[in-house]
């Protein structure tokens, strides 16, 4: 038996424990790992040179399919270019399991090639950090190689998922001899389970009479992969405790819930609009006294700082399992449960009901389907943008409670909570409303320079029907939370807001176009976040359904945007960094289809072709001036607060 | 005052210790020292938009300049993109010190953006990990800032020297008021003044007696910078002993030492293709009983194996302080001396002589030239090639003791001491002298096909006199070694061997080329390095000096001139990893003249534009093919085994 048996065994332990995908990137000492894993017959590998993409690539494949990828890296440096990967992963809490390749122990620090110290090599952004045995010819050994790769597996996906290195130390010789034939062993597995906590009943029903007796609650939701249990619920607590429900953008609560549903009482999502809004009279109708929030962060800088300056008394967080942020500095309660599990609870004692009548309770059961809004074989028609009028929500009634619409509800309002709810709710509804109304008056009015913001708006308005969208850090995640997307899309949301760097959200997107074939999959980026992560391209696997719409301003534009280095002698140089790239020589390099354009008119023209389903692998570039930006920006700012009234 | 007065000290802290160049990545959190640093009168600022790339070109620059280059990041996963270049800069000894710009303690972890866990971010790769004060209103907080980052400095310069990171906790508001003039405060920092271990006169006299009484002795110098004086000392050394001096060519031991020395004992620099002889009557010659090493690691596989293999009974590293590698298995004394101080002490009790009459004992305070070998200004001719006829070098004579060429001595060889040595020293420069015909002939036979290992002997013919050579990783830089420089150029040469990553060479070259702007410098690199670290490019300083040479055979082509992975079904697609770039869009993009060539013929009309002063920033492209390349390489060693004859 090969020395290697315990290595050409971990592709089984993956595949046995749900691993369908692995990234790996060519080096000499992986070798044993390549070859393992590229003759597992239920394992796709797919090879990308350049680790930082790499990494990225493979998480945007675990960020689609909800369950772990493995990652393997040569020796070296290979493994430190996963670095930011990695540390994405871990905030954003997406199971990543990084396999290195490494020299015996006996080897680090003599001076060999591509040989650096590799134990815990991510410090404080893995979950846990393993090492495989060097030697596995003692039975207790081999067990232990096999417990190793098992246990990793199992805690990068435990709730908070998140990244686990397992490092492999390799001594060669690390090739079969010409046409042998690898074998894999029957290996013993441990399965990990996932409960779901919940809260005893008596404590459920104090919870419930707080939020009956608090008048000032408000649901505020961080980033939150597309949930449609947690979307049934979050609706039903709504109209139970006439709640406003709060979402940025990448909380996907903009997803359409049950049509049985009061449409009036839909998420909220222009708090980026109405939170800049000066009027004092409206912060203070908005303060609540109780906050409830769920999820990772908030792209809403308004919102954030209104709410930390706002002190509610109580700040409940739902989250089953982790470290709890006290993003408000207000947390007085960590409640450990499902988000969708507690509004469901709280909502109707019964339980919550998700489509099959019964509580989903196993989320990791369910997750193998790539998203629970894709909608397998979409037709050219889930391409064609619909007209805008179709698009008309209907409007919240902004006077007296709303009424219930799910049959039975664990609440029992008085009437004077009622009328106290509907009191608190009420400015809300009719601040989402005035913002609603105000952008589409402002992004429609006549004579505009042309500038990204509206580009971007006339963009998301011809979004493909289930798309996924892909925002890049910087002014790309900022502007379309701004704006919204258009009422009644299944278009999901994603970004790396777990650490918010530019470096990866390219190859983000192609992880995500891979793992999703039949999806219009969009990138929506700036120039820099572009052309820093270009490597994306660099491999051979196709993503015809991958769209870039790549905003270039040559520049950083965001700190024209922002007070501080806008002032500074310094912006151009030292924080815009001009930089004169176009990207049409990177579109001919990777054989993207690409269209560039620099006026509306150009633009409305390009969309049908660029979004076409046969039009395959796109970029289109869309070329603004960063001044004119900035000043159309500050426009906007402008019009924002001289504009409102209540 | 500012708050962040003690910020804006850092760079009159980082001025008054002697660093110079800065490599900056442009946010917003890092905006304190943005400013600062820019605004500094004696620190030279750049951009760059890549952190990868941009810590890379601060190596280069340090590598070159010799002195500490400082690097400046914001928050979140930038300073991780810095990693491989700190891993690299470690295991070189390269001084980086890298202040991270962070959210003040408070907020990590509390879902914020651009957070991640920055204390300690380089693990084990930093030789240090400070964290500056979050608040320097108190005056010892202040004193304490004040030396967190004169420590940091003197540590990163002590050697063996490496990379440490300073984590600059920063609150808002960063930015000065429109017009405000910046302070820089007389500050107080601790400078270090390097003192160089000596051995006691009685312990070196043990020394030189060991060494006249082992008939075999050999030195073999690992990576190590040029530097003059140790070439003397290594020269003298040789001729007292007559022991062979070996080293590949990042020893930079090719360098001309002084013309009155003996050139029949230049160091030896074909180990690559003479240890590659199988015959054991050769092997059996070379046999050390004594091995005398210095530097860092070598390129020569074969080399590093037959020592290995070997044992010597004795093996002395000579390294002034830090942790020793034992490569050879065989380590039983660490000598804590410069290498230059212990070859001139040993082999003249008088102390070293440098040009000046007089031991060089303050390298530091020497190496405020750009480089020992650069002569500025230099004018055209230094940029034409020579014929080769004029770099015919004198032969070693195989045969008696070669003559001492050296005033005075501090060995005294007996009769029998000097007939031991020279019969240990004739198989070596035997071995040496039939592998620089060998080669000779070997590379100028006719009817070769176009590959890219006969192409490199052509681009190293016409290598610029006093050019920076910088060699990729992979086979760009074993073929070199192979194939040795043109006797008598003055060409340093450069290679990330520290981790022999492929993943920042170009940047290195590009931080030489602005370190150096009137001397050529060239790089090497195969085509995966290339595309992976293209965004070297991605920034506006300008490197007319800079000549780019892509090997690009489309491939990682290195394996498939190893046994192992050529003989796998899963060659092509997941190590070679076919890549179809050319880099022509590249060039584009970044304004660099592009030829292609395609045969010899091409190549050598197109070397004598490339490498001309006038041609401004060029890349070279040699399109061969990897099926040809190995076996054109096989042929190569095929020969080799059956063509020695001693």
């Amino acid at each position: 038996m090969s020395s290697l048996q315990a290595v050409h065994n971990i592709p089984e332990i993956c595949a046995q424990l749900g691993i369908t995908d692995v990234v790996l990137s060519p080096g000499s000492r992986c070798a044993p790992l390549t070859i393992a894993f590229a003759r597992h017959p239920a394992i796709k590998v797919r090879t990308v040179p350049d680790e930082r993409a790499a990494a990225f690539i493979g998480l945007g494949l675990a960020q689609t399919q909800r369950r772990a990828v493995a990652l393997v890296c040569t020796s070296g440096t290979a493994g430190l270019n996963y670095a930011p990967a990695v540390a994405e992963a871990f905030f954003q809490q997406i199971p990543l399991v990084v396999f290195t390749a490494d020299r015996p122990p006996e080897w680090i620090d003599q001076l060999d090639g591509q040989t650096v110290r590799q134990t815990d090599l991510y410090g404080a952004h893995a979950k846990g950090s393993f090492t495989f045995p060097a030697d596995t010819t003692h039975a207790d050994a081999k067990w232990h190689a096999t417990r190793v790769v098992s246990e990793a597996i199992g805690l990068a996906e435990q709730f908070p998922a998140g990244p686990v290195q397992v490092n492999i130390p390799l001594r060669e010789p690390f090739y079969p001899k010409a046409g042998e034939e690898l074998q894999f062993e029957a290996v013993k597995v441990t399965r990990e389970l996932p409960g779901r906590p919940q809260l005893p009943a008596n404590v459920l029903a104090e919870l419930r009479a707080e939020i009956s007796g608090t008048s000032r609650v408000v649901v505020v939701a961080g980033q939150h992969p597309a949930d449609e249990a947690l979307l049934l619920a979050l609706r039903q607590f709504a109209v139970a405790y006439q709640v406003p429900v709060v979402g940025d953008l990448i909380a996907n609560l903009h997803l359409p819930a049950a049509p049985s549903f009061d449409q009036r009482l839909r998420p909220l999502g222009h708090q980026d609009v109405f939170m800049a809004v000066p009027e004092l009279g409206l912060k203070e109708a908005l303060k609540p006294e109780l906050l409830i929030t769920f999820g990772q962060s908030l792209i809403s800088k308004a919102l954030k700082l209104y709410l930390r300056n706002a002190r509610p008394a109580q700040h409940w967080h739902i989250q089953s399992a982790g470290v709890v942020a006290d993003t408000f500095q207000s947390l007085t309660k960590t409640v450990r449960m499902e988000p969708a599990d507690f509004f469901a609870a709280v909502a109707s004692p019964s339980g919550p009901l998700s489509k099959k009548g019964e509580p989903d309770v196993n989320r990791a059961e369910s997750s193998g389907s790539p998203s629970p809004f894709l909608e397998r074989g979409l037709g050219s028609e889930a391409h064609v943008a619909q007209p805008d009028a179709t698009r008309v929500a209907p409007r919240p009634a902004p006077t007296g409670p709303v009424r219930l619409a799910w049959p039975s509800s664990g609440a029992q309002l008085s009437e004077t909570e009622a009328t106290a709810k509907a009191a608190y709710l009420k400015p809300w509804l009719a601040a989402e409303n005035w913002a609603t109304d105000f952008l589409a008056e402002f992004m429609q009015q006549p004579n505009q320079p042309f500038n990204e913001f509206t580009a971007i708006y006339q963009c998301l308005q011809r979004l493909p029907n289930q798309s996924a969208l892909h925002l890049a850090n910087s002014m790309a995640v900022r502007y379309p939370n701004i704006l919204g997307l258009p009422v009644g899309h299944r278009v999901e949301v994603f970004a790396n807001r777990g650490t918010s760097g530019i470096d990866g959200c390219t190859s983000t997107a192609i992880g995500s176009a891979l793992a999703q074939p039949a999806r219009p999959v969009v990138l929506l980026t700036g120039d820099v976040a572009f052309f820093y992560d270009r490597n994306a391209f660099w491999h051979n696997y196709p993503t015809p359904n991958l769209r870039v719409i790549l905003l270039n301003n040559h520049a950083g534009g965001i700190f024209r945007m922002i007070d501080g280095p806008r002032q500074q002698p310094e912006l151009e140089e030292f924080f815009e960094t001009r930089q004169m790239l176009r990207a049409e020589n990177t579109a001919r390099d990777f054989g993207l289809r690409y269209t560039a354009v620099s006026s509306f008119a150009e633009l409305e023209s390009a969309l049908p072709v660029f979004f076409a389903p046969e039009s395959g692998a796109s970029l289109l570039e869309i070329t603004t001036d960063s001044k004119t930006n900035a000043d159309f920006f500050e426009h906007y700012r402008a019009m924002v607060r001289t504009s409102f009234s209540s």
